[in-house]
């Protein structure tokens, strides 16, 4: 059974528990305290030297990072990825979009003035280019989304799941998502998906503290 | 035949140039110079609503953007990706930390220290970031690549091509290479690859501009 390390307020980690959930496969979840330094102890750096969560342990010593990739990995021969080649190339662009052009910003976003108390204060200066540059990739994606329903293709995909994460939280950390229409439909659609979880759920939780 | 759009001097381009040249697949290349502008008209952003290279069009209508998406795609079923999940996902791991650890701050060096002129004085600010983070992405490999000759296998693939384009050109940006000997000894087992092109190199370019 796979183990993954994960925490409930990442997005990037909430990616891999939302593909777990929908292609219900079974796993154990650890939770990781990036706030209190749980990914930079020498423990968890053995398993994963960039030192980040999600990590999806699929042997006794063989650990994959990479939210994306997990995904990846986890939605092949599945509904959630197509056969064809170019749609699998379109779900990977999409992939590749969301790791330089909206994680980075969005993603920052959060995890600073939601995530850190008194985030606000300290990431000033940088919060003006997250908001330019996370607009920018909104309105790419609001462009794409008001000609087709889903991101890759005609159907919910992987490409869905790693934008959503970031995406549905972007009002708590100050996007206004009025300008988005398109965007706006798709996070309906994408939270309609059968089997759909929140961000914070998970049935079975356990502390890596608490080991 | 596909017809690729290409920057010769973008890293993101020359990974696509260097697998096509490797695999040994017919292409027409489009020279797109992004310094003149040439991936902001609106004939181009038609082809491509992200404005940029490098651009593959598989179809009439079928336009793949995202370096790292392409080569995947060219990559399916030929010596430069594996067939085994675990290493395609590890092939996939270090695809999206290219795009999300060391193109935003190798990339980024390259392109504003070399390829834009006075732009290590507008981007004074943001340089002394770029080594930073840039440094710690390149500490990851040395790590990485101290232990295996190439980054997702065993064996030369789609990853040391993606990882290999801005790397191989970070001390023109600044970067000491003499810091990471085993990404130095890598940066020599790629070259030393069949079928090795230089960043430079193309026998039969068109230039976009002159259509």
């Amino acid at each position: 059974m796979y183990t993954l390390y994960s925490m409930r307020r990442s997005g990037n980690s909430y990616k891999v528990r939302l593909a777990l959930a929908q292609l219900g496969i079974a796993h154990e979840l650890m939770e990781v305290d990036i706030l209190r330094g749980e990914t930079r102890t020498p423990e968890f750096l053995a398993m994963n030297p960039s030192g980040h969560v999600p990590l999806l342990q699929v042997a006794p010593e063989k650990f994959l990072p990479e939210s994306n990739a997990i995904l990846w990995y986890l939605a092949e021969n599945t509904p959630l990825l197509s056969d064809d080649p170019v749609e699998r190339a379109a779900t990977l662009q999409w992939m590749f979009f969301e790791q330089h052009a909206l994680e980075p910003n969005l993603g920052a976003a959060w995890f600073w003035l939601v995530l850190v108390k008194g985030g606000r204060e300290l990431q000033q200066h940088a919060l003006e280019e997250w908001m330019e540059e996370g607009y920018r990739a909104l309105g790419v994606m609001d462009k794409h989304l008001s000609r087709q329903d889903f991101l890759a293709d005609d159907r919910y995909s992987i490409a869905d799941i790693a934008l959503y994460a970031y995406t549905h939280v972007a009002e708590q950390c100050d996007f206004d998502l009025a300008l988005f229409p398109a965007v706006r439909d798709w996070l309906d659609r994408v939270a309609a998906q059968p089997n759909h979880v929140a961000m914070d759920w998970h049935p079975d939780l356990k502390m890596v503290a608490a080991q």
